[in-house]
C-alpha cells in the first residue's frame, strides 16, 4: 500500500482535549522526544472541549492543506479503556492519522485525498511497556506516532482493518441542495464565529448574495462577505472561512451569542431570491 | 539600511489573540516550519484579548531586552482584510517586527533603539500562494517571518514606508511631570497586577516613598516596594515590575478587583509629600 | 556526589503558575535558548493556580517515571523576593529539580529514588546579570536550568544545604492504615477528576472492591474500577490514575462538582466489608 507523497520526517501534529492546566500534554511531549530526539511536535490544540469528538474532527480537518504531510495524533477519547480500537489511517496525500476509532479522524481524510488503508494499532513494540487504562495518549498513540515520525513503516503498526468497519464522522454530513443546505455547527471559535461543517467548495457563496439562516424557529438574513471589514460594526456576515468551511460571523461582535447558536445545533442556509 | 547588531538566525517570537483552543496557532507553526525547518519559534502569548491592540503592544514591549534580537511577529488584527497595511519594521538593535500597521508594533521600538526603517510587506514570493481574507497570520505575516529567520534580507519584504506614515501607539503616551504622571492601564495580568504603560525609567520610584493613586473619583495611598513580601498580606503596593513598567499590585490579592481598575482606564499617580 | 543515571542532555521540563495569557513563559523560553541554543524545553503546565504550591508539587510528581531524567524547573513562588532560598536538588535517578525552597519540589523526590544532595543556588555566573525582585523564573531559575542542560555541573550552582533544612512537602502526608487512609485532594483536573496525594502503591485498590469515601459529614460508596467505561454513565468510581495516584472520577461527569470536593480538602477512604 502506498500513497502519493511521502510525509515530512520528524513532524508530528498533536490535538487533544487534555487542556494545558495540569501535565498530560507535556508528558506526551517528553515521551515522544524520548523515542525520537529529532522530533518536531506542533501543538494544534489541547483545548478541545472534554470528550467533544465533533470539535476534534473539525479542528483536525481545518489544518489541511496548510499543514504539510506528517503524522497527526488526535486524542479525544471518551471511550478510553473500553473496546474501542486504537487506529492508524494512511491517507492518499501521505499523512498518517492516529487516534481512537470513534470518528474523530474521519472528516479530515477527504481533504487528504481519501483513505489508502486503515490499521488497528496492535504492535506492542511501538507502545510503552506498561499500558494504563486511562491514558492511551501517553502509552499508545503518542509512542506510535513518535516511532512513525522516526521512520517506522505504517505497515508495522498492526493488522489491516476494513475501511467500512471504521466508526464514521461524528456529525451528520451536510445535506447539500442547489438553493439550500442543512448542516451542523462544529465549534464556536474564540471570536464567537459559528464554524459549520459545510465544506465551502460544496456550496459556494457569491459576493453580494444574501443567505437566509434558519435555526430553530428563527431566521435572519446574512450578507455574503469576504471579510469582516466589508460589513458595518455589529453586522452579521456569512463567509468562506480561512479553513475553507462556511462560517457565520459578526463584525466586532460574537455571532454565537448574538444568534443563540452553539456547537451541535442544526442550521439551514437558503439562497435568498434576488 | 543597517542596524547595530545582527539578529539570531532561526529565532522567531510569536504573539497573537488567537487563543489556544482551536487550531490557528499550530497551523502557523507548521507553515513556518515548512518554510524554515531549522526555525525555533518562541510563543510569547496567544491569549491577548480579542482585537486588543493595546495589550498586544504592551506584551511585545515587555519582552525586551530579555529576548535577544530576532524576528517578532504580532497578529492582533481587527482590520484584517481591509486596507490596513502589513508592515515590517527594522529596529536599531537588529530586531525585525512584523504585523499589521495598527500601532501594535510601535511602543516596542523605543526599547529596541528606535526605528531604522519600515517597509510595506508586498513581496508575494514570501507569502503563501493563496491569501485568505481573514487569516493573514498564516498567509502573510508568519511566512514572511519564517523567510526572514532563514536569512532573507529585510529589504526583500517590500517598498520603504515613511516612518511618519505608520499608525502610532495604541495608547495615550503617559504625561510625565516631576511629581505626577497621567497614564493608562495596559493589562491586568493573571495575578491581578495592574500593569501601566509607564516606563519605570521615565518616572522613577524610590523605596520608602508613598504614591497617591487617583482613578475616577477615588484615591488611595500606595507604598513603593520592590517585592510583594515587603508589605503585609492583603496590602497594596506600587513597584517597578520585572518588565520595567510601573505596576500596582496586592500581596496575595488581586489588585485590579480590589481597586476596580481595568485595562484602558486612565490613572494618575502623585508623589505624596513626606 | 553522584547519581545512578545521567540525565538527558539539553532536556528541561517547565512548570509554572504564570498562565499563558501574557508573556512570562515565552520570555523564559527565549532566555533559556539564549544560554543553550540546543535546548529542548517541554512545557508541562503553566496553568497551576496562582501561588498553589500543592498543585505544583502534584503535577511535578505526576510526570515521573514517564519523563526521562532531565532538569526540571518549577516556579510557583509566592515568596519571590523574600528570604526563601532558590534551590537545586540532585535525585538518585539523575534528575535535577530547580525552584524555590517552599516544598514544591519535595514530593517528586521519592519517585526519583530520593535526594542525593541539595544546594542553594548562589553562583551569579549562572544567573542573569540584573536580577529583578519579582521574576526569579526569568533571572535565576531558568538561566541555571539552561546552564545545567548544557553540561554545567550540579556542584557549580552553589553551596550544599543540609537536606533536613529544606521546607517539606506542601501537604499533609497521607496516613496509611490497612483498611483506611486519610489524605488530601491535590487538584481537580480538567475533567473534574479528584486527584489525591495517595501514591497508589501505598494503598492498593483491588478490582471489585468497594470503598467508602468520607468527606466532611458525607459519605458515599465507590466502586473500584480500572477505567471509566467499566461503570455506568454518571456513576462514580475510584481508580489508580495514569500517574499512579488514587483518584475519584465520574463516568462522563465532573466528580468534583458532584461530590462538592475540591483541592486541599481532607478525605478518608475505607475499605467496605464485603
Amino acid at each position: 500500500m502506498s500513497s502519493d507523497m511521502s510525509r515530512l520526517p520528524n513532524l508530528v501534529t498533536f490535538i487533544t482535549d487534555f487542556g494545558l492546566d495540569w501535565g498530560p500534554v507535556g508528558i506526551c511531549h517528553a515521551v515522544m522526544r524520548g523515542i525520537n530526539p529529532q522530533i518536531s511536535i506542533v501543538d494544534i490544540s489541547h483545548g478541545i472541549p472534554a470528550f467533544d469528538i465533533r470539535a476534534g474532527a473539525w479542528v483536525l480537518t481545518s489544518i489541511f492543506p496548510y499543514v504539510p504531510p506528517a503524522v497527526h495524533v488526535v486524542v479525544v477519547d471518551p471511550g478510553v479503556g473500553t473496546q474501542r480500537l486504537p487506529i492508524a489511517i494512511l491517507c492518499r496525500r501521505g499523512d498518517v492519522l492516529i487516534g481512537p476509532d470513534n470518528g474523530v479522524l474521519m472528516p479530515a481524510t477527504r481533504r487528504l485525498g481519501g483513505i489508502v488503508e486503515a490499521r488497528k494499532i496492535s504492535n506492542k513494540a511501538l507502545m510503552r511497556p506498561d499500558i494504563s487504562y486511562t491514558f492511551h495518549g501517553r502509552d499508545i498513540f503518542c509512542p506510535v506516532a513518535a516511532h512513525l515520525s522516526s521512520g517506522v513503516s505504517f505497515e508495522d503498526v498492526g493488522e489491516v482493518l476494513p475501511i467500512s468497519d471504521l466508526v464514521q464522522a461524528p456529525w451528520r454530513e451536510p445535506e447539500i441542495y442547489e438553493h439550500r443546505v442543512v448542516a451542523e455547527v462544529a465549534i464556536l471559535d474564540k471570536f464567537g464565529n459559528i464554524r459549520t461543517n459545510i465544506e465551502a467548495a460544496d456550496w459556494p457563496l457569491s459576493t453580494g448574495e444574501k443567505i437566509i439562516l434558519k435555526h430553530k424557529n428563527n431566521q435572519v438574513n446574512l450578507a455574503v462577505a469576504r471579510t469582516f471589514g466589508e460589513v458595518n460594526r455589529g453586522d452579521l456576515l456569512i463567509y468562506e472561512d480561512s479553513s475553507r468551511f462556511i462560517c457565520i460571523g459578526q463584525n466586532l461582535g460574537h455571532a454565537g451569542n448574538t444568534l443563540g447558536i452553539g456547537p451541535g445545533d442544526t442550521i439551514q442556509l437558503e439562497r435568498a431570491r434576488s
